[in-house]
C-alpha cells in the first residue's frame, strides 16, 4: 500500500497534515500580510525560550547549518578566539565553519559518551584568557547526549566570555530559560522539534549585542546584523524568504501552544524515548549512551554484534513496514540511530519496535541475541 | 471572499495546486527515495539549458542570493578580480557580496535603463588584463532589462576571462543553451520561472572546472565544489535539505515538460507580458524601458505623474481585487512593477489590467490622464 512513511530521524522529520497544509497557499513576500506571519513567529520564538526582553530573534533561510554559521560569522568578532569543546560530530562541524570563515579556533576533542565538563571548561578558559567565546552544542544530534547548558552558560558568564549555542535538536523541546541562562547567541531552525518542514533556521541574538556586530560578517546572505536591521525597518526578509517553509512553521508553532508548549512536547517526547528504549531493549538491543545519559531526542544503539547484520538491509526491512531509522554517526562504533521527535507518539514508537522486532527476527537474530 | 490573491510579482509567485499538493509528504532526507528525487531533478535542470556534457548542477539550500554568493565564492579563486557592469539593483547586489568575501571586486555603474554593452566590456577588459572574471545578471530585475548574454559570453571567452551569470529571473524562460555559451557558472532559483516555491537554488558549474574550486569558498554552508563532491559520493545534500520545497520543484518541472519547456513558457510570458503592457497602456501608464527592451518577467511602469497618486493606496486596491503588485526598485524615478511570471495567462492578466483601470478610476486619475 502507498502509504507516506513515519519518519524516525532527527528532522526532517514527521509533521502533521495540518502543518503541510498551511503550504498550499502562496504569499507575496512583500506583502503585509506575510510580514504580519513573520512578526507573529517570531513573538512565538522569543517566547518558547522567555527571550522577549533580552534577545532578538533573526530568522535565516537555508538549512540549521547556515544559522549556525551565520551566528558564528555575526556575534564572533573577526579577531576572536573561538573554543569548541568537542563531543560529537555537530561540534567538529562548527569548529570547521568557524576556521573556514577565518576565525581563531580551538577544538578539543573528548569522549562522544559524556557531556562536556562545566569544570574542565572553567579550567581551559582560565588558562588562555585570549579565549573570547564558547561555541556549545545543547544536545549533540551524533549520539543524543545533552550538554549541560545551564552550567556552561553559567562559567562563561563568571569569567566575562561569549556563548554561542547550537541548540538545533533541543529547541521546544528541553527547556531553556533565557532569563536564567545568558548567551550571545542561540541557534535552532524549523524542522526539528517545533515540528515544521526544513528550509529555514532562526538565531536569538542578545539585544544589548546585536547592533555591534555590524561589519562583522564575511558574507551577505549570512549577516544576521544585517537582517534583523533590515526586518526592524520594514518587516520584510532581506532576499526571499522560504515562504511556504515560514506558513508551515507559524501553522505548527500554533499546534506546540496547543499542545501545552515545552513542558508537553517534552513528556511526549519521554514516553515516545521510553517506548522505544525499553522496547528495543527487550529485543536486546542496547543504548549506546548509559541509560542516564540518553536524551528524548535522539538514540544511538549498538547495532547487534552478529555477522549476520548488515543496516542497509535491516533499514530496507524496517522502512518496507512503513518506518525510517536513521544511521549512526560514530567512526568507531557500528551503530544506528531512532528519532524520538516530530508528530508521533506512543502508537508509532511501539509500532516501530515491532517492525524492528520482525525484521531481526527475519535476519536470524532473534530477541536476547542481538 | 477568502480567495487566493494572484501574485504579479518577480517570485515568489502564483505556482498550480499541483505543485503545492507536492509538498503533502515528508520525507526521509537521507532516505534513497529522495535521493532519487534530488538525482531526477538535476538531471532535468541540467536538460533545460543543454548542459548535461559541459556542467554539473549543484543544488544550495535558500534564497536565490544565496546561491549567487556560492557561486561566487566557490568559483571566483581568492586572489582574482571580478568586474561587475551595474544597470540594476542585483549587480549592486552581486558586488555588493563579492568585496564583503573579500574578492577584489570593481563595479562599473551604467543607466539602469539599457543593457550593457559588450562592445563596452571588450573595451574595459582589453585595459585591465587583472580582470579575471565578470558577473553578469542576465535579465535584471530592478527595471526588467535583459543583458545579452550570449555577446557577453562570447566576449569573455574571447579574452580568456570566466563569466559568472546570474539567470535567476530569466532561467526556464529565455534561451540559455550550455553548448554555444561559455560560462563558468550560472545561478537560478526554485520559485522563479520553473514555478517552484522559494526555498533553494542552483548553480551550474562548468565540469572541467568544479574539482579546482576545491578551498575557494570562505563559507563552508556557500562551498558548491564540497557540496557537489559529496553529492556525487552519497546521493544526499550535505546539511538538511528543504524537502517540501524539492518535491515541489521536481512536481513544477514535470508541468515545465508537460507544457513544452522553455519555448512554451516563454510564449505564455510574452502573452502575458503584451496583454499587461497593452491594457495598461490603454489606461495612459507608460513603461520605464523602451518598448523594444521590454522583457516578458517583470515589466517597470512609470507611476501616474499626479499628486493623487500614492503607490501604497494603489497597491491595496488592487490587492483587495484579487492581484498583488510590486513596488519599483528605481531611487530616482517613480515606478512600479508587474510581474508576467508564473503559473498565470491571459485571463489573469486581463483581469489584473481591469483591476488597475477601476482603482485608478477610484482615484482619480481616470484613462489616459494617468
Amino acid at each position: 500500500m502507498d502509504r507516506d512513511n513515519i519518519l524516525l530521524t532527527p528532522g526532517p522529520l514527521t509533521t502533521t497534515l495540518r502543518t503541510k497544509l498551511a503550504m498550499l497557499k502562496d504569499w507575496g513576500s512583500w506583502d503585509a500580510d506575510f510580514n504580519a506571519l513573520t512578526a507573529d513567529l517570531r513573538r512565538r520564538l522569543l517566547d518558547v525560550i522567555h527571550a522577549a526582553d533580552s534577545h532578538v530573534v533573526v530568522p535565516l533561510q537555508g538549512s540549521g547549518t547556515f544559522s549556525v554559521e551565520a551566528a558564528v560569522a555575526t556575534v564572533v568578532p573577526r579577531d576572536a578566539h573561538l573554543l569548541v569543546l568537542d563531543n560529537g560530530a555537530y561540534c567538529q562541524r562548527m569548529g570547521k565553519l568557524a576556521t573556514l570563515m577565518g576565525r581563531r579556533t580551538t577544538v578539543h576533542s573528548r569522549a562522544e559518551d559524556q557531556p562536556i565538563s562545566p569544570a574542565e571548561l572553567e579550567g581551559l578558559l582560565r588558562a588562555d584568557p585570549s579565549i573570547s567565546h564558547v561555541g556549545l552544542i545543547h544536545c549533540e544530534t551524533g549520539t543524543g547526549v545533552v550538554n549541560p547548558l545551564a552550567e556552561i552558560a553559567e562559567v562563561c558568564e563568571r569569567l566575562g566570555r561569549g556563548l554561542i549555542v547550537d541548540a538545533m535538536s533541543s529547541f521546544g523541546a528541553l527547556p531553556i530559560d533565557a532569563r536564567t541562562i545568558r548567551f550571545d547567541a542561540l541557534v535552532a531552525a524549523s524542522g526539528k522539534c517545533l515540528e515544521g518542514v526544513p528550509g529555514m533556521g532562526f538565531v536569538f541574538i542578545r539585544r544589548d549585542l546585536v547592533d555591534a556586530c555590524a561589519g562583522n560578517s564575511h558574507s551577505l546572505a549570512m549577516d544576521l546584523q544585517d537582517q534583523h536591521a533590515y526586518m526592524q525597518r520594514t518587516g520584510q526578509w532581506r532576499f526571499t524568504p522560504p515562504t511556504h517553509v515560514v506558513a508551515a512553521l507559524a501553522e505548527a508553532m500554533r499546534q506546540f501552544a496547543e499542545e501545552g508548549g515545552q513542558p508537553a512536547r517534552l513528556a511526549r517526547y519521554q514516553d515516545n524515548c521510553r517506548t522505544l528504549v525499553d522496547g528495543l531493549g527487550a529485543l536486546g538491543l542496547r543504548t549506546f549512551l548509559a541509560p542516564e545519559l540518553v536524551s528524548p531526542i535522539i538514540v544511538t544503539f549498538h547495532a547487534p554484534a552478529d555477522a549476520r547484520y548488515d543496516f542497509r538491509a535491516f533499514y530496507a526491512a524496517v522502512k518496507a513496514q512503513g518506518y525510517l531509522l536513521y544511521p549512526g554517526k560514530l567512526t568507531q562504533v557500528e551503530t544506528f540511530r531512532v528519532g524520538c521527535i516530530g508528530a508521533i507518539g506512543r502508537l508509532e514508537m511501539q509500532q516501530a519496535v515491532d517492525a524492528v522486532g520482525r525484521t531481526l527476527a527475519a535476519m536470524g537474530l532473534p530477541a536476547g541475541r542481538a
